[in-house]
């Protein structure tokens, strides 16, 4: 298997881009990503991977031609890859496979997202579609009622505390603070964060990631060819994925995301490594809930203690293993079908000691990826060369 | 790259299966698919690629988990892929490349779509999300009308008669005939295809495929360990795909797709064949134009004699190269997401020697899966190993 790596990461700007369509977001976060490689041109690259649920619906069906055709790449093998908020993390997992099979030397994969542009109505009903239609929505479940479950479940099984919850917010918008991509550049208290409105018990607003458009791109190569074009490819040392049964009734537990848990060892397995590697992570957190369940789905914590890991502060700047530096889902944003793809952008910038919250030598990064309640995952691990 | 096989392949009966959720309709298709590998277990699959438009929107977003859990397989990574009616022909390919580069040994890929049970008007936005959205729909353009387009153009540059439209629906119906799943299992003769009531002049009802519920899945191995499985494997030798501009008034002609024309090389130079080696194929015929631009795209004829190969009975049973003989999109039926591998069924059937419609001897085949009026197409070369 060819070793596979990154040699650029572009994403738009997050938040509401009223008046954009959702190709120019993608034009955005593709010229970025081009401008950091002077000798690529455009028809160097071979296939894309465009992650997106066409939120809102404009282009339901078959929108993966327009996106290639907005960065004149349009002749090239492209399809949407789609597993809700997950999408863009599969399509990684595609595009890393195509270069790895010897199929591909230089691809992109990237995802879009336009959700600000319809009703807020509607856009309870889109981000319904990433649940369980049958057994959830139909029943009235929303979105943040299934995350609010989990939520009350780990405060029962663990003793998790509201504080906890929303220590992630506070600091996910301390990051997002110093970030111009963010949706959300401000912090917030403590108390702001604790007594904000509810949305769904224990889930206040500062609890929920915002509406947001957005896009992402990144360039993978061949690691060899990679050589070509820059000095400081990140490489991809280990990828992996995995499902769950869609509705929460079904799982063994829902205090736990068995998708995550099998994506990461699965990842941890191919790079031969250990999560206390791992130095810098992105991970999912549309709930403050995800969050902690993420630390302890990955392994960065034991089960359960994943409330005390954000308490003890071991996921910030001078933590253990900072977590979102980039502002997360909750405060830089979460264009669906394009955060898979972000996440990879941060990190990307803290192994080449870029980033604005710039994890101190950084050389070993995560990012982890969920498709709507756990129903998929997507984790990668990526690491200086 | 490690060579790719085929080792299994099954197809839900198609049609109008009221009742039926989609999930039960691609249980059907793996349930086959697995009866033919008697020494393989559900443990032993790793990956699946569902091809899927989600059309008429029951679970519209992030259904790739349900798919896998009807099939007792949840837990392993699965994504849709989503390209319009080219959608599986994608998650074929996906599903080649995570084998060919040595993540995975044995996966499956497929499609399913359940199209019936919405009203006949609703039926008729969905096919529009096929195409371009903005610059087509919104203008009252529809989907057949697209092809209508297409087919005066091609009467106009090349002399294509309606003859040769209805010759095409007249032979497909004709191998339907024989095929228990196919949804229309009746011979039509010449006359009643030029008489029936216009859709979109110069189309009839007799030139657009018919709305399908219905699903398929195969499985596929790494060529080494098919073994294991099966004496007869069909070799994966060759795959290529394309995209192009999403509205027709975009492209340089409309009486070319491009996409299948970039397609079809990459497939040829990867398999080291020439169109003339192809002795049976299955194309993408969603209008009767359709099957006639699919041989001037591929290569089974110079650019403009399509009309005149239909009617020299070129591609029926005892012509030089058979082509749709499972009936094809117009007769056996068009379940969007699940074409592009229900063709690769047909393929499969003819190259080991177990089809309704047997071409002698068969050992090379072509299938032919097209996105929309000709996004997205992607060509797979099979052979008997």
């Amino acid at each position: 298997m060819r070793r596979v790596g990154i040699i650029a990461a572009g994403e738009s700007k997050f938040g509401a881009r009223v008046g954009m369509e959702y190709e120019e977001l993608f034009v955005e976060a593709f010229l970025e990503a081009m401008g950091q490689v002077d000798n690529l041109e455009s028809k160097d690259i071979q296939e894309a991977f465009v992650g997106s649920l066409a939120f809102g619906g404009s282009q339901l069906g078959n929108m993966s031609a327009l996106v290639v055709d907005s960065v004149n790449l349009i002749g090239i093998p492209a399809s949407r890859v789609e597993n809700a908020c997950g999408s863009s993390g599969y399509a990684l997992r595609y595009a890393i496979m195509s270069i790895a099979s010897g199929i591909n030397d230089i691809v992109i994969a990237g995802g879009v997202e336009k959700m600000q542009d319809i009703s807020k109505a509607t856009r309870l009903y889109w981000f319904g579609v990433a649940g369980d239609i049958k057994w959830e929505r139909l029943s009235g479940m929303t979105f943040p009622g299934n995350y609010a479950l989990m939520a009350t479940r780990h405060m029962k099984e663990f003793g998790t505390k509201k504080e906890a919850l929303s220590s992630v917010a506070v600091k996910n918008h301390d990051f997002a603070s110093r970030n111009p991509k963010a949706q959300f550049q401000r912090k917030i208290t403590l108390e702001q964060a604790m007594n904000a409105p509810i949305v769904a018990y224990p889930l206040n607003i500062y609890d929920c990631c915002p509406i947001t458009d957005g896009a992402s791109c990144v360039i993978l190569c061949d690691l060899e060819i990679a050589k070509k074009y820059t000095d400081t490819p990140i490489e991809i040392v280990g990828f992996g994925a995995g499902t769950d049964h869609l509705a929460l009734y079904q799982r063994e537990s829902i205090t736990r995301i068995d998708a995550a848990v099998k994506a990461s060892k699965m990842a941890f397995k191919m790079a031969n490594l250990q999560p206390k590697d791992i130095e810098v992570a992105e991970v999912h957190d549309c709930f403050t809930i995800a969050e902690i369940l993420a630390y302890e789905d990955i392994g960065f914590c034991k089960k359960g203690d994943g409330g005390k890991m954000i308490l003890d502060g071991e996921t910030t700047i001078h933590g253990r293993i900072p977590v979102n530096t980039g502002g997360g889902l909750k405060a830089k944003g979460h264009p669906i079908g394009a955060t898979g793809t972000a996440q990879i952008y941060e990190i990307f910038k803290q192994l080449r000691g870029e980033h604005e919250n710039q994890v101190h030598d950084a050389t070993i990064g995560l990012t982890h990826n969920v498709g709507g309640t756990g129903s998929a995952c997507t984790v990668t691990i990526l690491r200086r060369v």
